[in-house]
């Protein structure tokens, strides 16, 4: 089955909309743009976080944060797109983790289809358990394109989430 | 009865002023802009908010906010419209809420006669008895044309409300 | 006659609306507002501009330009506010103009029912005619609620006119 | 049929990512959302603009431009969104058009499957012919969803098209 | 007498500078602008303020702010303008005030002669005297220009004041 | 004679605004104040503009800008302070000015009792006549506290002067 | 061989920087980064630009441009970084190309060794024999890190590379 | 040995890549870039910061904080150069240290290899040792190109490190 | 003695250089531009501060603040100078300043050879002994040559320094 | 001879400005300060600029731009510092010039005793002469502490000198 199929039962049979999508390799080119967004579902985030530099005992933590992530992942509830940034901080437990593979972390989980709610909270929840983290905090702000497509007062608004474990709750 | 008879005899006889409002069809089309700047109270909030998922036992809650949500709304006491931007924070308490939702809570208290204190607390009180918050942040700027159509001092003031309920009281 | 009968045949029969206006002294203070609103009508154009110095023979005119005039306006189709700021060039004839009275010749024709287009030709014909400007062009920026109160697309969107007379058309 | 089963068919078959789609009612939410994207069709170009006034014989045109027009599209290649601002400037021809409907003509337009460089090719020749005027020229900047998704050189790329007709052509 | 014996006698000789006030006419446009700066003294700040709704026993207060009132004021000691912004939050007490007399009741006590020490505490009495206000905070900025035209130190300082009463005070 | 005699013949007999100037010593440290801001009618601009270095035969001139000069006037009309900058370019005739010199020559034509359009040209001319320019051009922008005491539309606006001459006249 | 024995013969033989690249797998780690930084040279962009839409005859081709396009390349001269932004304007000739495409031509040429006076040429040319345009504009602006890592003049400098062709030559 | 062996085994094989090495003195060119970028192994600390001012008995010792201190450094693990800024604060112990050398002692770390966690904990603890602080916080924020050169979700993002010791800890 | 015969002695003996300073007048002219600098020491600080107004007892003291007044100053240990700005905040004990002393008193100890550590000290300690104030904070913030001539690391950097006594100690 | 010993002949006898200079040591630092800043007269402008690579016969050009370079030089009237940025673009000749070398040139004309005019002057032409360009334009924006020291209508501005020569020349 194709694409222009379940557009023309579910939403138009205009047919100035559905030629885009009869041409041959349409179905094709549009499920490899999908297959990219929705990429996350491949890596798996427990391998994923490599540890840099082991702390000493008694060393200083410290506080690692990397600001701006981008991210793009799909609406689970209205299969539009949402995107915006993440901010992600620890502290690091018994190791330093490579920093090249925070955005990746974000990305894993990003790339799959969400609510922005639970993206900050499955990123956090990996950096506990995978990473080793003795506290993590985790924001997201992001425009949906669910949103965006409506009434006035949606237009310019922007979504924040926030989702903090183990030292850095409360920060 | 027409608005050119409320303006004749209120506010002015200048036929300059008056002519435009004498033209077939102008009142309709007065009638229908104010209807739409009014639909709020066709909107019944207690069946607005919907629910995207129910939180587990002990789950956090995490924190959503929907930033710069733009409105416009008409002052109750000089007919006149005022507009801006409302910060919606709130905690879960047993449910997430739908995101698109948020801007349309404030849609459905802003376009009905106003005053900028009352609209951060009809919104602030929605989402705690709809929509079982746990806490629950309102904040809103605006500009007044009533203000600004007047003195010297006040042209490019904006007016801040802020109200607050539950756990988000006092933050 | 008062404004809460027109409302109540043309817009709407909700009690929640009404009842502001019910009020008595609620249709004066709405009246008051207005009648600042439009108080144009009340000024005279050929009588407002002062000439500050008149040019000696062949001395060069120089360039003028006041900019961010603030204005005011009502929507002469829909009765609703619109705002924004003019920048006014002008290039003088054969006098110097009071520098204060280029915000009132603005003011005069903003505070009147309007639409944007007009409101830049009506001031640049008063500084032709009245001033004896060699050239004048006038270009606005507004804001309008009309278009703010409706669909997605124009929530943010900024109207510019422009009209140019004498020396300075083309420019 | 349902989406559910095109994705399974085309994208994934992670259960993760199908559970989404499989709850009752999913299938209609997401065809609304879809159906407001593409409610352009539904809009007749040729019956939108609507005339303020007609110019005098003789009467200078002036020109009218309205900025930062917020749409949002769906391009017809990867069925992803795209969105940005559209600059509509005009000058007139025998009459001066309705402020509020230049948003609209875009909105019409813009609410379909597009190509960027086709959505500002369609609004100048619908200004020309349905709307009389003298000259024409649609500028639109966007973000694209299918060039956001991938490599790292696109991720902050922001696309132009402009198309120019008449006395605007070459401006 | 006149302004311009004041000058002679006391700042310059120079007839360059005393021709501009020995034209007829010169002294009373003079008075008329610094009537209008002085017109805070005609203003009774006690009878400014009105109630908008009377709170519910037991209702929440919520906070009030505008922000950037502007202001002109004449420097008490040196016979020159200061100007700048008012930034007034209040507390309500029993009543929530009219929003369009709070910039009211900084004009009136701007336009005097002043110093900005005063200035805020002036206002912030007022609002907890007529307005019955819970608590006050008042927050001035400003150039003056006596500090201005002087040594090179002080050409770009802006001067901040501060005053604070009530449930606001400390905050 | 003194200042509060003719504060009280003209402006106000309200004794709040007159007690502050009955204290000895006032009306000295006000006119020291503007003895201050009328400075420039002692400076000759003949002899303030000094050589840095004689140009050679055939050397190209170049161009040389000294922006952002801030200045400090008063209005010869209203008796009121009018503030900004000045932004002044010349081509080297046969010698090279020294810098420092360019701010002084805004000094002295500022402190005066101006009007904005003047002081440009004054500035100019004296480039040319005392500084041997090929070309100079002058432009100023200034805010006026005459226009900023008054009605709503002018509290912002900004005021720009220009004047060129030479080989600068049209650049 | 490893970049180790490089670095100790030729740069360094302080122990402190040697240590980090004796431990086994780390010449494997840096030659990822590097092939990463490098895989241009993979690409063949005769194959790369595809056509969208073919224009039909005489239709006005509009122009078309991408800006912003963030691209990471290696001088070819110091084995170092340069990076930043390309600006991408064509005019259609026979056809439209992909939008998606056009990032990804710039980044064919930018991951290999480059000097930056040669990246705008590369892309240029491309679009002119791969792309049948009329006429194309390449601009970038980088940060190299050779310029950055040495004396205090060039810390902050952007370095510009343009280059036109056909009918944008000269625009 | 030579750089071009290694790229040639490790990296590419592409003659195009290897050309630009072949040249005779490309590989001295890029040893003199790196050795500049490695020039911190050569500085010793500790006799690094000098002493301007012995603080008296009992005398309070202040604070001083230098922001925005660029540095390039080189990421020990992927040979690739990050680069950023550090703002270094400390409060005196004994002795107020020479300004000059707060930014070299930020560079003799930076040139080095590095990773961002540690640099801003070696130049903490030399400023507590060697400059005998009461206190001292290290801030830094970077962008990596290791980081860069791949996905797009970390294209943008900026790194933040912090380190604090003393009095200055926990601020 | 002569500037050009030490700069002889200690920096260069090249003639490009020193024939600058050979021609008469030469040395008395920089002698007067470093006096200017040097003014400071010509002002007693015990003498600058006037009083305004005396508070009531009991009279809430408030705040002021003057932000932004600029200084210049030379580094007593490079004779080079460093410039910048100071924030002087203090809350009045027993009388409020006039405001157009603060930023002399920062003037008369910037204009002297001075360490910026020691400037805001000296402030300080002024405003509480001849200031009578309750509590002081005085913030500065510089570019200083000496380090901006040298290492690239060092640049852009801006140099913080901070002292507090009194009630405003530790705010 | 000691710089103590002209700073106390010409310019004050103040002990507390001489002290500073009193100490053993002083002399050299200074010097060594001076030496670095006239650093420019070591380095021979005709050797600077090296070729990276030759244009191919009847190649076009392209142009290159190097902007925000930024400098700090001596002035040669007063003994003070100035410091600002150049921008400096060229069209090349029959080669194309080592990027890194562009802001090497601007470094070894400023750091001598200049004037600004100059500056732009000698870059120009040594891109002229040495790089074999076929057009060169040098801007420059600087500010002086020589006009900084002084009258309040100079603190803030900033001076602009440029040169163009060639094919640059008039654009």
């Amino acid at each position: 089955m194709e694409l222009v199929e379940w557009l023309h039962k579910q939403v138009t049979d205009d047919p100035r909309a559905l030629r885009w999508f009869s041409e041959p390799g349409s179905d094709a080119r549009i499920a490899r743009a999908y297959k990219e967004l929705l990429a996350g579902y491949e890596i798996e985030p427990s391998e994923l976080l490599k540890t840099t530099r082991v702390l000493e005992p008694n060393e200083e933590p410290g506080r690692v944060e990397v600001k701006d992530i981008r991210f793009y992942s799909i609406c689970a509830h209205h299969f539009l797109p949402f995107f915006g940034q993440v901010d992600l901080a620890y502290e690091p437990g018994d190791r330093i983790l490579g920093l090249g593979k925070l955005p990746r972390i974000v990305d894993a989980y990003a790339r799959r289809f969400q609510i922005q709610e639970d993206l900050v909270r499955d990123v956090a929840r990996a950096m506990m358990e995978y990473g080793h983290a003795r506290g993590v905090r985790v924001r997201s702000s992001a425009q949906h394109l669910c949103m965006c497509g409506r009434g006035p007062s949606s237009q310019t608004s922007i979504t924040h989430t926030e989702f903090a474990l183990g030292t850095l709750a409360g920060s």
